[in-house]
């Protein structure tokens, strides 16, 4: 590997630590994690949605019940600023993060595109 | 989003595209797609991978057929100089990526972190 691609990509490292998007997110990140109702709160949706992801990526039944607990979850952090804030702010830097994959990753898509029109 | 970060990922996609590591996976890839056979079994072992995974990832059942078919693709491509050629350049990129993705996801990486660990 060249030095050159680890020099731009530490540059990148700096960028997005330096970006408002960034700053946004740890700030947010803070203020619910040093608000301990906030934090069990935000754990607890988090929790429920990465269960309900893995049974569903494993085909496997989710109960009435689930859902429910989910719908009532969701209701709940959209009800609370803080955590609402934070996931915005992950929302935004989420997508920046598919905008720079997009554009850094685009010689190997040309490569896989061409492929598969061929 | 800062002009910087586009502007930087923009510098990682070029370094990509100037890689020596890049130049020599096009180049396999070119080889491949010119070679009608070596194109057809690249293809098909693709296709196979792609079918297994996918089962694997939904809990669907793999029959023993399926295994024999794969195992038989594998020493194929294997013996087949320009796919391995191929795969191993694959997989060299893909390591890279990777390593850049770890470099570039580090400040994202310390606010998770930082969250599981309190
Ligand atoms: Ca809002
Ligand atoms: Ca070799």
């Amino acid at each position: 590997m060249a030095v050159n691609l680890y020099d731009v990509a530490y540059g990148v490292e700096k960028a997005i630590r330096e970006s408002d998007e960034f700053k946004q997110l740890k700030q947010m990140y803070d203020i619910v994690n040093n608000d301990e109702g906030a934090k069990r709160l935000f754990e607890s949706f988090r929790n429920i949605q990465l269960t309900l992801q893995q049974k569903q990526m494993m085909g496997e039944e989710i109960t009435q019940e689930e859902v429910e607990q989910a719908q009532k979850q969701v209701a709940l952090v959209q009800q609370h600023e803080s955590i609402a804030k934070l996931m915005e702010a992950e929302q935004r830097m989420s997508v920046i993060v598919g905008e720079l994959n997009q554009i850094m990753l685009k010689p190997l898509e040309e490569i896989y595109g061409s492929m598969e029109q061929k």
